[in-house]
């Protein structure tokens, strides 16, 4: 996929490390940002920014290039206004953090452009092109929408986009994808606040003794809280799920420590959970060399097969023109 | 302080790192454990270790040794009883994460030791000697219990101590320390295990998703289950006060998301209160150049004063005979 073109829109923490992997990846990169700080910033490290996005849009259709939509959820839609007039036809991606409102926000704005969802699972505690690292998605999950209708050309383009940055491509469909980071992205954020908030209740003295469980606890509640609450309020359905299930286990525990005085089953489940968690993530980062299976993109069937591989916490880590490989 | 004998009965994480930092702070250390693991781990370490505990407390009474109980608190009574056989007046702390309860089996069990609770804020997702360090409380805070009553010498050559050892003293009623600690220390391995939970019914795809929010918001709940039970159980009713708020605070979440769609309540609050937390710990970490005030421990009304600084979020950076020195 070297050599291809990418027009990056929004030069924050994720559109500015995009920018700069795909850079150093090989493809001949562009972009555009609303921030003047981001765009000094950016040209200053030697990129092509233009002044406006209607401006990077058009040298987007001039050289046909795969377009990335890296602004936050409320901004999405004035974006793909602008995508729909300069260049509606284009093969299209993003990094938001849900999927299907931005899916229906492409159908309803730009119903023309060939669109496959994105969205890295890498972040940092605060944002702005000056946050974001050329290394930032190494090793990083990256999903992508794999529903019913998605052309699947334009998914082994992004696909392969991802892979030459460095990340791994975790296939879903757009709304597994919602359900799945209101659990592991989403609530995080709001269990965070709720634990710095009842912290500092306790005064000075409490905060004076916070150490390490209190410290990763909260760390995410550092975020800046207007992004954290596109990201939350924007993925709302799923995010009540999420935060009922919450409710529910803790309410549990604390029937079961005012009545037995014991907490057995919360911190016996929340240890499995964890070493489940821990069991994943050392397949992510396995030097992985026994042989792998391959699924053509190209073949009847093969997104319900992509969507299956993502159920069962597999990823895809090679690609091949339509070619993929996965682990299981 | 220096040169002075130590004792300390339990070799795990806290006591085998306690062991090692006094050991290298000119303390003359020797300890026991009932661990045959621990054991041989710190007398291959060079250490003095002896077979068992009524052979370290006869030791301890023969070199006049502070006794240091850290074990965890379901053996805190046994390892009482044995004080009380083998040297029922020694100066005696500990360093388990309760203090009213602790204090009150000292009562029980031991009265005529002159007892000074404390407790290290402090500690890894792992336990055992192997898991320990010579420089884990290095910064850390360390509050000692300074209620009503306490042998004010004794506060002073526990708290020499924790200074030799590079800690940071925090003074606080038991209570006060109770109540702190349940909401920046066991509420947060509460809700590590309520998000790992939540997250793992979410699949394996929810798992593979999982990037750093998750990873930190669950990191606790690696920890060893039954030590986590024995921390969270031993402060029940502080911590059952610390689970509603915490309760109530994810409810006005829902409530509110649910209603409006909008969390700026939650996530304002939490963020203004990580912010607090930060400033607290910038300050632990300062090179504070100003003056300090002093307080001399020997004076009525000392260890009210002593509480009102740790109330205020202060501690004691010095010590000299019984003159200290605190950051207000």
């Amino acid at each position: 996929m070297s050599g291809r073109a990418l027009c990056v829109l929004g030069l924050g923490l994720i559109g500015g490390s995009l920018l700069r992997a795909a850079d150093r990846a090989g493809w001949r990169v562009h972009g555009s940002t609303v921030s003047e700080t981001d765009r000094a910033a950016a040209r200053a490290a030697g990129f092509q920014v233009t002044d406006t996005l209607d401006e990077a849009l058009a040298a987007a259709a001039d050289t046909d290039a795969l377009v990335a939509v890296a602004v936050p959820l409320p901004a999405v839609a004035d974006v793909l206004s602008a995508v729909a007039r300069k260049a509606p036809r284009c093969r299209l991606t993003d990094v938001v953090g849900v999927k299907e409102p931005v899916a229906e926000a492409v159908r309803r704005h730009t119903p023309l452009a060939r669109y496959v969802g994105g969205h890295p699972m890498a972040g940092a505690s605060s944002g702005g092109w000056a946050s974001g690292s050329v290394d930032l998605f190494t090793g990083a999950p990256w999903v992508l929408a794999a529903d019913e209708g998605t052309d699947t050309e334009v998914w082994a383009e992004v696909a392969g986009l991802v892979l030459d940055i460095g990340a791994q491509v975790v296939p879903a469909a757009a709304a597994e994808h919602d359900a799945a980071v209101a659990r592991v992205s989403h609530l995080p954020h709001v269990l965070a606040a709720v634990l710095a908030s009842v912290g500092a209740d306790g005064g000075p003295l409490a905060l004076a003794m916070g150490a390490g469980s209190f410290t990763d606890g909260t760390r995410v509640a550092g975020s800046p809280p207007e992004l954290v609450r596109a990201m939350c309020e924007g993925n709302r359905d799923a995010l009540l799920a999420a935060v009922d299930d919450a409710l529910g286990r803790l309410g549990a525990a604390r029937g079961s420590l005012a009545s037995t005085g014991g907490l057995a089953a919360t911190i016996r489940a929340g240890h499995l959970s964890r070493r489940a968690f821990d069991a994943v993530r050392g397949k992510r980062h396995a030097d992985d060399t026994d042989p792998h299976p391959q699924l053509d993109l190209s073949a009847p069937g093969a997104l319900e097969q992509l969507r299956d591989i993502g159920r069962a916490g597999g990823r895809i880590i090679a690609l091949t023109g339509t070619h993929c490989t996965y682990t299981p």
